[in-house]
């Protein structure tokens, strides 16, 4: 058995629980150094393997790297860059080439979305085409929740869990005040392509909560909308609506782009809920707030989903295991085998099936009106956001990691970004 | 010692813990039977005491006002209605009267900000103008942590814990992105004329964040403003904004409000957390993010602070303590006497002395530049967010408890409200 030093990269949108997966790298490559040398991560993604910024994780204790479970964000730096084809932009390939041959890698791990996992393919296929032995491993990470073959993502069951619970409070909120004050609370969250996240609100239904979902995968019909939230309000005194940033219109323009210029003509900056909330006031004149969770969403370790946290581990520790069992090119799965009692196992997704594939909402998940979720899509959800795993605080605030990541020596030239 | 009954009501704008005050009320009045008969709750506030909409708590079990403890919103309903003047309005306070004589009160508790302390103030007058004898309680709360005399406001504590927490969160998100990606986050919060909410985001600093905080004290100078972003772009990569609701021009003009139309020449409806981004991007050029945190910040019970949720019950059960001890118009007030380690003792205030004043950050609570917080203000903050007290959860989401609210019996003619 050859002993190899590792690579690691964060890549595209951070989460709570991506660093939750580097732990477990980390730690599992440590508990293998027979097969294992060092484990290098790339300061900023892959960036810092294209520009040989390689951070030495060996020089960060057992307790910072424990830290990385409860830490959100990415703790080595992300980027959003996506390599060309092989063909399109071989210098880049040849440069990872060299810095991996410089540093001794043999094990590319590669922890991000969509994207990332078409990066990866391309870089498990560089034994082949560019002769260099690489196992590539994705490790899969995307609030999203868009990758095909695995059941969830991790990143996704946190993100729900804080949307979940964020729609809950805030819905006790307006239902208290609505005798004389907001009838309308709109809040949106992320998903550009699939209603995933916006989902999640769907969930306070169970806690007796009016709530209109507006998906990405449902075109927008400005009239049905707004009769079932005046149906709602009727009923109930309030209702919230969660909408997705990607919920569009019919000839595929987001809800955010209305043509609004602000006094010097500039589009407006504005997101999908203040748009949403117009739309509420101007045809039934209530009174409406409006809320843009952006980051605080996926970066809310402090109301991370234990099950989410739990599965980031393991598919970190898996990849390795992949890894030292001889494969390339493929990436750990979660495979539900049942959603009560909620169980599932660790599979394995070859890289060619899963680069390049998004996920959408089955049209089964959503309610026949559109706006809202159904039984089944409930059972997915419910074990997603089951259990929490806060951290530890100090001072009322988490006890976050912040990794003093070590630049290793460069050994090569520099390397001129395009 | 004569045995009446109380009232209890929430007014104005709700919070993660005034129901933390309700259970110290109705705890407190259930533990002294041979004084306190029935404790009647005001459906949707003093609406509930003109229309003759009571809620017999006495209908609730032991276990559902404990679990008010760990509910945000307003159990009973809360509503934005102000009393005018006696002279202006005698009809409301007759009717008021009636209502308090028809169900034999004799305790009057109103849970609310600085209008609702003015109410209750006009409220405890009543004894003597009109000869009804009515003991009246004020118990502090507003997130907005306004209130004069007492160190914080109930609400307070637990909403700056989530905007301290939340701007860590976001602020570590932007720290891994900032590479390739945005570099400057823009956290919008509540606090139309006092910048205390704002002023929570400061504390990340010590966590190494660099933060720039927009006080509705300190008018907008977009040149120094910009300046300042800039500054800490260059030295970190990466900055956070935390901008105050009620930040404003010379001219006494919200950030909000720049004139912004949209293609159908409505008044833009957003907030200041775009227009500080657009700011941002028309100077600087860098990518950046933004939220709006609305009422997921004062609902946010998850998060809530231990000392706040302490605090809040405290008056509750303080100002039935000092009904019993035949006190009139007054607040029970948080006397802090030492900052570290943190000590307080529960006093009280006239209520004459409170309505009406609002208190805004001390000017040596705001940096020199003020961007920023002082040594001072952090000292204050601290011990307000310390500690955390998370609701159970049941199958992800919190146990929060909503109340069966039984109505009690009218005996009066119905009231018209105008």
């Amino acid at each position: 058995m050859v002993k190899t030093n590792a690579f690691y990269a964060q890549s595209g949108g951070v989460t709570a629980v991506i660093n939750a997966s580097a732990c477990g790298v980390i730690q599992t490559a440590r508990a293998h150094k027979d097969r294992i040398g060092k484990v290098f991560a790339g300061r900023n993604g892959i960036i810092g393997a294209l520009t040989e910024d390689l951070i030495d994780t060996g020089k960060e204790s057992a307790a910072a790297i424990e830290g990385l479970r409860f830490t959100p964000s990415g703790a080595f730096g992300s980027c959003r860059y996506k390599l060309k084809s092989l063909e399109a932009n071989p210098r880049e390939y040849q440069r990872l080439i060299d810095v991996f041959k410089a540093h001794g890698i043999g094990y590319f791990f590669y922890n991000g979305g969509g994207d990332s996992a078409d990066t990866c393919f391309k870089m498990s296929q560089l034994s082949q085409t560019l002769g260099y032995p690489l196992q590539a491993i994705h490790l899969p990470k995307t609030v999203d929740n868009d990758l095909p073959i695995t059941d969830c993502c991790p990143g996704f069951g946190s993100v729900a869990k804080y949307v979940a619970v964020s729609t809950l409070e805030a819905s006790f909120d307006v239902r208290s005040m609505c005798k004389t004050s907001t009838k309308v609370f709109v809040l949106e969250v992320m998903g550009r392509h699939a209603g995933w996240i916006a989902a999640a609100g769907g969930l306070v239904e169970d806690h007796g909560i009016p709530v209109v979902i507006l998906f990405p995968e449902i075109v927008f019909d400005q009239a049905k909308f707004i009769a079932r939230v005046d149906t709602l309000v009727k009923q109930h005194g309030y209702c919230s609506v969660v909408v997705s940033e990607g919920c569009h219109h019919a000839d595929g323009t987001f809800l955010a782009e209305q043509g609004t210029r602000d006094a010097f003509g500039h589009a407006q900056l504005g997101g999908a809920a203040p748009v949403v909330a117009g739309i509420v006031k101007d045809a039934l004149g209530v009174k409406f707030h409006w809320a843009v969770a952006d980051y605080l969403q996926r970066a809310a370790r402090h109301i991370a989903s234990k099950t989410d946290v739990k599965q980031a581990y393991e598919l970190g520790k898996r990849g390795v295991e992949l890894a030292l069992k001889g494969h390339n090119a493929v990436m750990p799965t979660i495979e539900r085998t049942s959603d009560t009692p909620y169980k599932y196992r660790i599979g394995m997704a070859p890289l060619a099936k899963v680069a390049n594939v998004e996920k959408f909402m089955p049209r089964d998940f959503i309610s026949a009106d559109g706006f809202g979720i159904t039984h089944r899509c409930k059972l997915y959800l419910r074990p997603l956001i089951e259990g929490e795993d806060p951290p530890r605080y100090r001072g009322g605030l988490p006890l976050y990691t912040t990794l003093k990541n070590f630049a290793v020596a460069k050994k090569l030239p520099a390397f001129e970004m395009k």
